[in-house]
């Protein structure tokens, strides 16, 4: 006699390899079995079998190909069954998933995302309102207070600011003024948006990665997140390759064309490789990358936080 | 003795050509006389320094090359009140240059770069809310009803009317899901902005361009006018051309490559050559550009509104 169990339930087969008895499973069963199959732990209903039958073999236990085959064989009139219960365990796998990281790398594509938007809008805005004060446009070179003036102040304010006498620029209407103006606060709100999504991604970095948000700060790590794939892609990565994460397409000028190798990707954008001078660029992003890579091991594997240690270790060697 | 005015102000000079008596212009001067110079029309100042002195040849009528060389020579000391003043009428000049339909063309790509913006974010939008329930991200493939329904609705009510028993998705928490719907609400805004634009194009396109806007509606006319540049340079483009602006690429690779040459640009998107057989969009469009032609020289020109009676005539031909 032999008894077996999978996600379909729990059989127990004769001498002959017939199916004797069997207990299948219902899906709230499977929900609670599902681990315990995977751990090869016994099962309740293994249990209540056992009881029943004596001198029965696990064959969880000790499985043997060629009886394997033939119990395969027995069941595969229970295949709907098996097909549905073996949709919902890959659900219940999708489900899991869903790692923390992704969530992160989702709020990092989208702030790329958000400030995309308010570039392309901001230049339709500065052009459309270079009909009214061009010489404003040329001056007010950051987008965001750009919008914020031309909302808040008349057009004879800004000319007093500005110390224009005479503008080229025409007198609109109201309603063709006030256009420009609704396209302005557009903008504003989406950059409202952003930094709401700057402050989530903080807060879920510091959660999810502290080592990695306190070496390399949440905006550079959400990126190099994002490039990689996730935690676990850039824990099995070589931290040359995170130096280099971003820089792709010179990586790959290099190789084709032999152009000069690329030093740095993304992780030229923290502050200690902006700090130090252009020749211990490459020596900096080289020093930071190691750490990062450590960083996120940390992360992964749940070891304790070292971060602030290690953001301090290289900051020390590029004073 | 010889009279002579520019954009300096007005000059009498003696026998030898120096300067014997003056009245320069001030910026306000210049204002009310500045059209009178273009039109070579006799300003107060000459009338004044005729009456004054006798005998007097006034050069802006009976220009000599010779003497004027001369005389351009003795005006030069005056080069810095010339650069003032010509830098005024410059600006003058470009002020006027801002004609109605540059407003339109910019309101008309500004609705592109809104709903590329739109399209961007909608994009993250899905996947990110692909965590949380996958299946409804597939099945509802509108953007805009799919941000409203996952602001409003709770995930359970969305499982019960998409008739999900298990989701693949994660419970997310409060926080998570929040910052999902928060980047939802922002291209809802988005989406406000690009409505408030499309009736403010309607608009500006029924008082400035009457004739373009009955006959190829207030959207695809301002797209023309957009390609074209201006309404001018539409007055003046053949309308093989018109019929095929936004088909530039496919035109260049007409010519370099030989491939089939495009029969339709952006006017494609009219409703007249939607409606008609694929074999006969090329013959509409043309027909259709030919009227849009006619419109656009109505309009530039202030001509009658007939532009029903043409979009009718055009419609007629295609029953």
């Amino acid at each position: 006699m032999y008894l077996y169990s999978n996600l379909i339930g729990t059989f127990v087969f004769n001498q002959n390899l017939k199916i004797r008895e069997k207990i299948l499973f219902s899906k709230s069963d499977l929900e609670k079995y599902y681990v315990l199959l995977i751990e090869n732990k016994v099962l309740d209903t293994e249990k209540k079998l056992i009881e029943k039958f004596k001198n029965i073999k696990n064959l969880r236990q000790e499985p043997d190909d060629k009886i394997m085959h033939i119990i395969y064989r027995e069941l595969s009139q229970f295949q709907k069954e098996y097909y549905e219960n073996n949709v919902y365990v890959t659900k219940l796998q999708i489900k899991e998933s869903v790692t923390p990281d992704l969530l992160i790398i989702q709020t990092s594509n989208s702030i790329n995302e958000l400030k995309k938007s308010i570039n392309l809008l901001s230049k339709r805005l500065r052009e459309w309102y270079s009909y009214v004060l061009p010489e404003v446009e040329d001056t007010l070179t950051d987008n965001l207070s750009f919008a914020e003036r031309i909302i808040k102040d008349s057009t004879e304010k800004l000319m007093k600011d500005f110390n224009l006498k005479i503008t080229m620029g025409q007198d609109l209407k109201k309603d063709d003024l006030d256009s420009i103006k609704s396209l302005a606060s557009t903008i504003l709100d989406i950059e409202k948006q952003k930094q709401k999504k700057e402050l989530y991604l903080e807060k879920l970095m510091k959660k999810t990665c502290p080592n990695l948000e306190a070496v390399a700060g949440y905006l550079t790590g959400a990126k190099l997140l994002a490039l990689a794939g996730s935690l676990r892609n850039m824990v099995m990565m070589p931290s040359s390759t995170i130096q280099l994460l971003g820089a792709e397409k010179a990586l790959f000028m290099h190789m084709i064309k032999g152009t000069k190798s690329p030093k740095h990707g993304v992780i030229i954008e923290h502050s200690l490789v902006q700090k130090v001078d252009k020749k211990d660029k490459g020596k900096a992003s080289r020093a930071l990358a190691d750490k990062i890579s450590l960083a996120a091991k940390l992360d992964f594997f749940k070891g304790k936080f070292i971060g602030d240690k290690l953001r301090k270790e290289v900051e020390a060697r590029f004073k």
